[in-house]
């Protein structure tokens, strides 16, 4: 096993984690993928780009099909011809997912990346969440998202999330038990959230090399 | 309203969460209270300190009298002689962590103090939790439990202050939006723990000094 840390970040709307998790990664010198995974997917498997970005962080609607899913199975992508097309996205995103964690250190946004390397320990999970208003003072800002939409944006948006992850992991999004850090990035801001991680990745680093 | 800081700390079993506490404490140059609540609890109430350790973060097993209930009337312990002795109890406390709140900077250990304090904006909730094994590893080195009994013990301890804390503050314990910084304290553990927390304290000092 090297030494190579993988970050995933799951985060609530709103809450800044995207950033966060940009600004960890150049902090840390390694890669970032979040879009980047959409683009990866669609040159791998052949399916349009349109495809992964209409499917992105949606559960399937079928449940018919969801009882044989295995992330374990998306290794060699078998089995997925005959799945919906919100479960074929998924397995092959995890696949190319355990890809970037073989390979080397990297930040990797969303998509169930934590339960996808839960066997990897070497993987640190953080979740970033942030209170309403900071949210709605963040999406109307930087997004540009009108102030009579916010609210209800981050309550689909989360709405979305919360379904994504537990549809695949049969677990609930945002318990503390779930994750090595959660952090709510509303009152000390981004670049702080950035720090506390670093800590806390300074004393996995510390532990790794024991 | 000054700028001091008051960190609660909500902990499982055998996270290592009191000792964090305690370290935090030191480092940051603030008093700690954990046990130190009951003994100024009996002093102030009069009641027993023994009345303090048995019904120390246990819900009251009566529903009938829990309606009327609200932290906020505890200031003057009015209404308090007709409760049950764990509402009693609560209600004492939550007191006496008002109190030690508004007096100045420091660190307090569970009885639901994250709850207490939510209309304090220089208040830093934290949870640490920590994974089985760990908490197993813990528990039968540091405290003496019996390695056949662990397990149950720490679920005996966890499930009593999930009640607690979700009888008297409507919510759930452990959901990561409840709180500023939840940690998993097993793989990095204490002195790196610190470490993160400090971090965030930092990051909340900087907003505070703005």
């Amino acid at each position: 096993m090297t030494n190579h840390i993988i970050i995933t970040i799951s985060r609530q709307y709103g809450s800044g984690g995207r950033l966060i998790g940009e600004k960890l990664a150049e902090a840390l010198g390694i890669p970032y993928y979040d879009k980047e995974l959409i683009t990866m997917a669609a040159e791998q498997s052949g399916f349009s780009r349109e495809i992964f970005e209409r499917m992105d962080e949606k559960a399937s609607s079928s449940l018919l099909y969801t009882l044989s899913i295995n992330p374990g199975m998306a290794g060699g992508l078998t089995g997925v011809a005959d799945l919906p097309l919100n479960d074929k996205v998924f397995l092959i995103q995890n696949n190319i997912i355990k890809q970037l964690a073989d390979k080397g250190s990297c930040v990797i946004v969303g998509r169930c990346a934590d339960y996808i390397l839960k066997e990897y320990p070497n993987c640190i999970n953080i979740f970033i969440c942030s209170d309403m208003a900071d949210r709605i003072r963040r999406i109307t800002s930087v997004y540009g998202v009108s102030l009579s939409n916010a609210e209800r944006e981050i309550q689909r948006y989360d709405k979305r999330r919360a379904n994504y992850y537990s549809f695949y992991t049969h677990t609930k999004w945002g318990i503390a038990t779930n994750y090595d850090l959660c952090l709510n990035s509303g009152i000390i801001g981004i670049d702080a959230s950035v720090q506390v991680i670093k800590a806390y990745v300074e004393g996995r680093k510390a532990f790794l090399a024991k």
